[in-house]
């Protein structure tokens, strides 16, 4: 029989670390989880197409992407019948405790991995420790491997209480794409939470201080534009081609000069461009992929709607077609005042916790904002809370890591305010 | 009784250069010249509206504008009912000497002056000899001064020959803006002339130097652009504005950017701008004029539907409208081979004449184009010629003067290349 | 005898609109004002030069420009030794009331019109009354005719009260182009000063209602930068210039692209431009006047340094020099909270006020800040309030009016304030 | 024994075809010819370093490229000294028929293949009749596999003959690149020659059509470009980046505004761009390849000099660098008219020809030009000659094919060629 989670959460979280897998390719991630919540036994477990409609992903990668991944977790050993269940990239799994007459409570941990290169190095305790990443190119280095621990070591914990109402863990994939959030919030399993929790470690935030309230995430849309146009030989006969590298040049300098607000801030960026084939050559396609964010929703559709028409103009001007697609979303959300303050007072009640801050502003994009959404939509509440936690370097970057001491802490926190909840906001 | 035009031409060319009026403002010019003609005696002579059809022409400035030249020549003593023929800036003549049974030719001749401030120096011969301009900022600084006094002559001198035909002499208004030539082109005068020649002086060629024939002036098109968005304090409410300055600023860097053409050469070019009121204001207007010149005119054409497509895009980029309009334009038109010979041939034996160059490319527009291009359309034949004058200043600049011993010279050749016309190409 | 300002508010305040001045203009202004402090009578009274050193203004305009407004007012008899003392443009005015054993407050209001064109509409009070702005093209669309006449209101009332302390009114020229407000701040009268009021009407809110303390005004820059290249024949050799048109393009591109800032707000506009001269020649000189603004102080900085980066770098790009320069600027500067609360307190007993605003945000610039800044600096206080009036234009509009009824009420807040601040922080 | 070339033209063209090796990589390619020519027999042979100074050459791959191709032609078979001597890329020869008293008559051919991925079609000759490129995503698809059958032809001809000078024959690596041109003509190969030929087919003339000479191939230069800034996150902190990706939309639109020069034709192209890693990160790295080209060298240099100062301040406007790098680079140079009017005698007597046309402008670029550039300035004449050739696809594109029946035509133009050389101008 194994072991309590509670006395795994160096393990559990190792195990995860060594296998990071990208958005919509968590196939083994998702096999662990279903060992371990099987393990602690709950009330009813859904993967993959069970869990939210397929068809309300975002950022799905293509099939022969797909199909590596597949293949690398099936040679792992994950489960056939399971990885059928999540057959085109329906990872991700959601788990429900379920007691009949109290609160409805959700909690949400984010599982993806990323596409960076793990540090090798002797300090970067992964690599000296043996559990680095065992996919080159990909790794952990946001802490979602700690996140999901925290999410085991909650659904066990209340699991063991006499919490009464409704527990349901959502284990979701693709949040650095922005492309799970949506599915999740869509889903049955969101439809009647009166509460909803999410986390996320580090942030700057060292170990023992815990934020009880996130503010302002920013409002998000990752897209891309493909124009094209007419080649031509750059010497022969220039007049005759339609350049989509002056296509895209004019749409970058214009994007960037998409008017300010006065409602708030926004943000645009082409952060990676691909066009043309060679030097002597009048490009016939171009390539761009960005992002726009607002301090609210309405000002990143402000920002939206301006690079579009951008886009758009920036392709007529130069005789060439723009293909414009939004690849994935989130919208802006903020924690609730009432459940920030529960957080606030629990957290101080803590073993570990030496710094409860009550709020802080949030610089970049989460799409746990649609499940908060949802909930607040409802007539319930939502917070969004960090976990510190020392990190050796900034997250994303290879020598990120996590101090494992904060995942007891996270577990705490969040355990003792689901059950805090059923007692006082029955 | 008045002296022969040929013992005056100094002094006629003087009286001219006092008095450069800038595009459809030739009113005390076209005085001088209908003084001169009647002088002659001709068998026809048509004034403005009767010489052309008005609406042909292109380039008319505002009735403010013409009123203001056209008091000022009322004012200088130009009679009155000639001026009435000339109202709305119907400027310019056309004389006939009509003798019956030989060829048509006709020559052409421009009149206008320049917005160019005229030297005061010392060494400057109209300042130093008391014949500089007599209004200020305008100036006879490309020698339309010179060609009306060639003009002249060679009007006197076929009226005293036994030439056999039918000699017409354009005298046309506004070249500089390409804005006359059309309209003589299109007039009845044009019709049916079996030869066409045009002159111009100086071109960098010395005095005694003639150029039998022009080839490759460039198709031109002058336009204007003016772009309309809407104002906003660009403080407060950046965002509801359309700026039309950032539609203004990418029209200009694409303008620029219209490929090069594999059929020869194309020329873009925004002269001139004028956009907004005041620093904290989202600009709701902006002006542009520029140009567009091709090889031929289609690479005009060419570079002109490109323009427009840019212009237009740049607009719609934010959010603007553009009114595109074109002010002016003329064709290429190259001389013919036939009558080149002829004219190199007469010129070499012209006293005055120390060398001749059969041909010359023009990296320049010119509106005897029309003309040249409507006779050859007709089956005619057209040449137009450089007579050679050394000048101290470029053509346009403050310190343009010409070397009046060219004048005979142009008059000789000119009169006996009609003559020999008539005596060989009947 | 004259009858005692708070008799006259309405026909002062006429008397001002009918004579609006910009900027380093105020000559007639200035003398009305002198007049009626006179009458008033003050320990101190300093015109011009002798209120502030000239050389700290910004934005003077040139000496013909001066000269044309400073003989409007002679002709429209201001004392002759009057305008001697505002020569070169110094005008505007500092009045003292010293009583010895009290706190030092001073008062700021500001003097300047605007180049708007005034309404004619029957429906526009002034116009339809019989005050309309007596030199075309320009107004006081902004309102300082209200406030000069409160400063004039509030310094009759403390000359009359029994306030112990100092109170200095400062009346500010330029501020519509941040112009005034540095010498104001730089001069003796600002040296010691424990507290400073400023005040402005309307901005939106209406009759009856007062705003305690302004927050967030943004700093500005205004600036100008002149390209020169070299002028060529746009037809026959493009590539003899140096094209400024183009170096001003790839500036207000790039100049709007300027990165938006982690730290808060920024702005970047180029609201006016200017250059060439003909559509067939490359344009060797392009002028633009822009303007930068930050949330802060430092943000503005950032942009402005951006914005000369991107400049120069046109310049370079184009072969032309760039003439960078910045005309005039003002600080970000916020009220204090104990002031403001004060300023609270009082307004909500003051005959007139329906609504007392603790605080609002400003979306715009104002000049102001210098004074406030250099108190604080100095450990001393700064409020800036708005005393709501009925407007039925937006401000800088044609048919912008102030409701005369909120005149007393800026009065009384103001001289109520000073009382108190007086009793209770002495 | 080995059957004479000349029986052989269709066996060996094909041989060549079958393995296609882009610039610098033609390992096999080399290998078969120096089999050829020891078959025929010359006085010298000069393989890679022995033939010209490897340091010469331009946009040389890098060595794992190098050796992907090395290994390749070794395991082809290719003979291992003779690639030991290729060491690094130094692929081509040059055969020597030394005779003594006579002209030294050079022939150039150039012999490596492009990335482009061959027809599978049936109506594609080449792979319907089972000779198709070997190697995948590469092709001779601009018919340099005939030029080295050429070649070879003549070679064995003039070895035959009585031929009295000096013949030497250029295989020319890498023209595709404009990189093998250089070291050929800086080597002592070309030191002392009288005349150079230089042969192309096709070109749209069909079979049958011989240009005696070419005119107005254009300079070019081949360059990149590589943008180095600083990334930061753009939700988080745009203002922490130097955006590599505004730097290259600045440089680009730019750089396609380069002004027109009165002297002739130029070109710019950026024909190829990639830039950055992710939609939410600032870029740090852009790098683009591209082109300029000018009817002559001055010409080019013009624009490339415009065109890196361009460069350089975009960069300098984003605070990034710019490693501006030119790849390859080659002048112009015309046939001389002689030497044409020899060719263009000549071949109106070869059988096979039923057209001659004396001269054809070349709207694209050549090394060739390297080599007559250098005869030239020895005081030498050059020819540049078109054998037509029947093409079903245009050059550079999947179902480019040769009509064989040119060969023989080729081979006899040019030996002729030389024989009268010798004869006639000793």
């Amino acid at each position: 029989m194994t072991a309590p989670i509670a006395e795994r959460f160096s393990e559990i979280r190792r195990a995860f670390h060594r296998c990071p897998e990208p958005a919509w390719r968590e196939f083994r991630t998702t096999g662990l989880l279903v060992e371990e919540i099987r393990s602690i036994g709950v009330d009813e477990l859904a993967v993959g197409a069970e869990a939210y409609d397929p068809d309300d992903r975002m950022a799905v990668p293509d099939d022969d992407e797909l199909d590596r991944w597949l293949d690398w977790a099936r040679a792992d050993g994950v489960d056939g019948e399971l990885l059928d269940a999540m057959a085109g990239g329906t990872t991700g799994a959601v788990a429900v405790i379920e007691r009949g007459d109290g609160p409805s409570v959700g909690l949400r941990v984010d599982i993806d991995g990323l596409f960076v290169e793990e540090s090798t190095a002797d300090d970067h305790a992964p690599a000296a420790e043996g559990f680095r990443s065992e996919h080159d190119g990909t790794m952990h280095a946001c802490g979602h491997d700690a996140h999901m621990t925290v999410g085991l070591g909650v659904l066990e914990a209340i699991e063991k209480s006499d919490f009464p109402g409704t527990f349901t863990a959502f284990f979701q994939p693709a949040e650095e794409e922005s492309g799970g959030g949506k599915p999740m919030a869509e889903s049955r399993f969101a439809a009647d939470l009166d509460y909803l929790l999410a986390v996320h470690v580090g942030l700057d935030h060292p170990t023992g201080e815990v934020v009880a309230g996130i503010r302002k995430p920013l409002a998000m849309s990752h897209l891309t534009v493909e124009f094209t146009g007419t080649s031509a030989h750059a010497g022969k006969e220039p007049n005759a081609g339609d350049n989509a590298v002056q296509a895209l040049a004019a749409a970058i300098q214009n994007a960037y000069a998409v008017p300010r607000h006065e409602a708030g801030m926004t943000r645009v960026n082409v952060g990676r461009v691909e066009a043309g084939a060679a030097s002597n050559v009048i490009a016939e396609r171009a390539a761009l992929a960005g992002e726009v964010r607002g301090e609210t929703t309405a000002l990143r559709e402000y920002a939206k709607a301006e690079l579009e028409r951008t886009v758009r103009a920036a392709a007529e001007m130069h005789g060439c077609d723009a293909d414009f697609r939004i690849v994935s979303e989130s919208p802006r959300a903020d924690s609730d005042e009432a459940l920030v303050a529960l957080v606030s007072d629990v957290a101080a009640g803590v073993d570990g916790v030496d710094s409860v801050v009550p709020w802080a502003d949030f610089g970049a994009s989460e799409d746990a904002t649609f499940l908060m959404r949802r909930v607040q939509e409802n007539g319930g509440e939502a917070a969004y809370l960090v976990v510190g936690t020392d990190h050796p370097g900034s997250h994303h970057t290879p020598r990120f890591d996590v101090d494992e001491r904060s995942i007891p802490v996270g577990v705490d926190v969040l355990t003792e305010t689901v059950l805090r909840i059923a007692d006082e906001r029955p």
